[in-house]
């Protein structure tokens, strides 16, 4: 297998390179990834009405199922732009199917960065000139570098998956956001792979992941103007088609799926100030969606946040945040663990002592976990803490 | 009229001492209210499942219609203290009640600070006995000062009212919250006037009153364990009783309304670590409701308001807010202004010159306006920015 990354899989190359669309212009701010052959493409995107015009780009290409290539920029976000956004999208689109020799419909558009600034189309149109010159099946790390704004690392995966009548590659890659409580700070996720899939059954693969990983880090409700994750499948494999029902489709969206849960969880580990990372494990619900909304008013509570960035084991505000999570419980039967510490039991504290909380929370990696004896609904989500750090990249962000 | 705060109606007095509850045994930590004849009384409570048993308490008694006192204590909530929580509310109430000559069910009981820690009952009852030995018709200044925690500044105001047939005063104060997005910080408010109304016509007042203000500062559905506001009313000023739909009704609520609104935005300037006072004003929705929710979701989100702590007029946060706000709109129709400096219309960026809007969000306070285009809903939210200081507050407020 080559390097891990979207150019993992066979038939995929992708570039990464510097134009000046990001302030300090050394930083590689435009990425490409392109299909050498004819692929099926599925998307998840965004549920704000308030969308970038390359989600609407992007959504109709996915509606039809089949794509080729992804441009990508970051430092702008072409969003809020109007009707000129749409336009500057397509362009980029045109520009790039034209240097491939493609159709403007085959190619799917993503930006990142800056709202309500139009995008700096000169600066784009070299952007895609020199990822076409620089497109590589080694390409993966550049491309997963040119993704990243506030992100400190880049995040580039893949995986080998043995099926009954060969092994297929997945890639990806991903960009960050603000995971305190992304209400804003983009997603953007490319996945690829030289499995073969109907886009149906590329689509419910992708959901399936998604609602497992990247819905679990609070990015689903609060989500981006321009949130993103892309999947290419295209079959250079030589493998069979992947049919939904079949064993060597359930093997697919396992491995899918635990490749969309480690980026989602680097992506949680590199939250903006980031300095713990929470797993937060729910159960004793009704159903698994309860379990759900609470573990997210937990993963989304400031002063939880605030608490985990403190080495506080204010477990106080856990049982606060389930409280207020909107799902029924008996809160004489809500019981909280700090790792193995049992903190509250049956609803109220427990005589654990406090040193051994202490020194849970104190851990760069800790999990919380919450049971309201009710059912048998769990669920589990990921989080980071609020940093003083968060405040400061947030609030110098744009100026 | 005598000082402003809970002792300016006639015939009531208030206490403030220190017992030792807080971690400084200098600061006040125990508070009184009596009235000196019957009075009626309503409240409005925390919606949050895992309430203190103190709220259970005094929503029972509220319940009732009638009570002469309410003892507070900061330093500690008596939350998630299971059984043994209740129990010590009602020693506290029969404390207070065997002092006074009165019944038990009289007396409403609340607390705030730390959770899951159970009341030390020895210094209760010596702040409940030097309480009563200091209980002075000039006592309300003392006991807003001793409902503080992180409050910077202790919240009392008074006003009088001109009615057909005499004067009424309203009292009040008030302890604040972490209003940036209080999840958790309590908020209590206690509320006196010598004016006459039956209970029913009190809790109609009470809570007209609170949706204007109180639940306009973003405290409603992330309440914490212990929100509390309660409102006696003594008949003391000796003018007719005030009946619902009444003229000198519709302007004992008109004034309660305002002395709330006015209570509700001290506690947002005196919010953990603020630095702004934000006004955000929402349009031309539908509904008024729709209004709100897209106001708070601003008020609310953590990038808008490091945003505003960062002096930088980053409307596309505020864009993005509304757009994920769940409120159904045209994202083509919406306009956002920063005081009078209109940014975006009409769905996109205006030609505003950046050092206006930036000159607008450097001010300690500004409003933002929002309208999406739709109906004449409208509503407006108070809220302040997320700053350093929030986040040094919340994660050593309790270690």
């Amino acid at each position: 297998m080559s390097a891990p990354g979207v150019t993992a899989p066979k038939g995929f190359r992708a570039a990464g390179v510097a134009v000046g669309i990001k302030p300090n212009s050394k930083k590689r701010d435009c990425a490409l990834i392109v299909s050498d052959g004819p692929a099926t493409v599925a998307g998840v995107f965004t549920r704000n009405l308030v969308k970038s015009p390359t989600v609407v780009w992007s959504k109709g290409i996915c509606d039809r199922g089949h794509a080729r290539a992804v441009f990508v920029n970051s430092g702008n976000a072409n969003a809020c732009t109007g009707a000129q956004g749409l336009r500057d999208a397509e362009t980029t689109a045109e520009c790039v199917a034209t240097g491939l020799g493609l159709c403007k419909h085959e190619v799917c558009i993503c930006s990142t960065g800056v709202i309500g600034v139009p995008l700096p189309m000169e600066r784009i149109a070299k952007g895609v000139d020199r990822c076409l010159e620089n497109l590589s099946g080694e390409g993966g790390a550049n491309a997963a570098e040119a993704i990243m704004t506030t992100d400190t690392v880049p995040k580039a995966l893949a995986v080998d998956v043995q099926l009954s009548d060969g092994t297929v590659t997945i890639g990806g890659m991903a960009k960050g956001a603000g995971m305190l409580a992304p209400n804003l700070a983009t997603m953007l996720v490319f996945l690829t792979t030289d499995a073969s899939l109907a886009h149906e059954d590329l689509d419910a693969a992708l959901r399936n992941a998604a609602d497992q990983s990247f819905n679990c880090i609070c990015v689903d409700n609060d989500s981006s103007t321009n949130d993103t994750v892309l999947c290419f499948a295209n079959g250079q494999s030589g493998t069979a088609p992947l049919k939904a029902g079949s064993p060597d489709y359930d093997l697919f969206c396992q491995a899918l799926t635990e490749l969309c849960r480690d980026l989602a969880q680097r992506l949680v580990r590199d939250g903006e100030g980031a300095t713990k990372f929470v797993t937060v494990e729910v159960a004793g619900t009704q159903t698994d969606q309860e379990a759900k909304t609470i573990a997210r008013a937990i993963a989304h509570s400031q002063l939880c946040k605030t608490a985990f960035f403190g080495n506080d084991a204010n477990w106080g505000r856990i049982a606060c945040a389930a409280g207020y999570s909107g799902v029924l419980f008996d809160p004489n039967h809500l019981s909280i663990w700090m790792d193995e510490v049992c903190v509250m039991a049956e609803g109220r504290r427990t005589d654990y002592l406090e040193a051994d909380a202490a020194a849970c929370v104190a851990k760069s990696e800790f999990t919380i976990r919450v049971n309201v004896g009710t059912g048998d609904g769990r669920a589990v989500f990921w989080t980071s803490d609020l940093s003083l750090d968060y405040v400061r990249i947030n609030a110098e962000y744009r100026t």
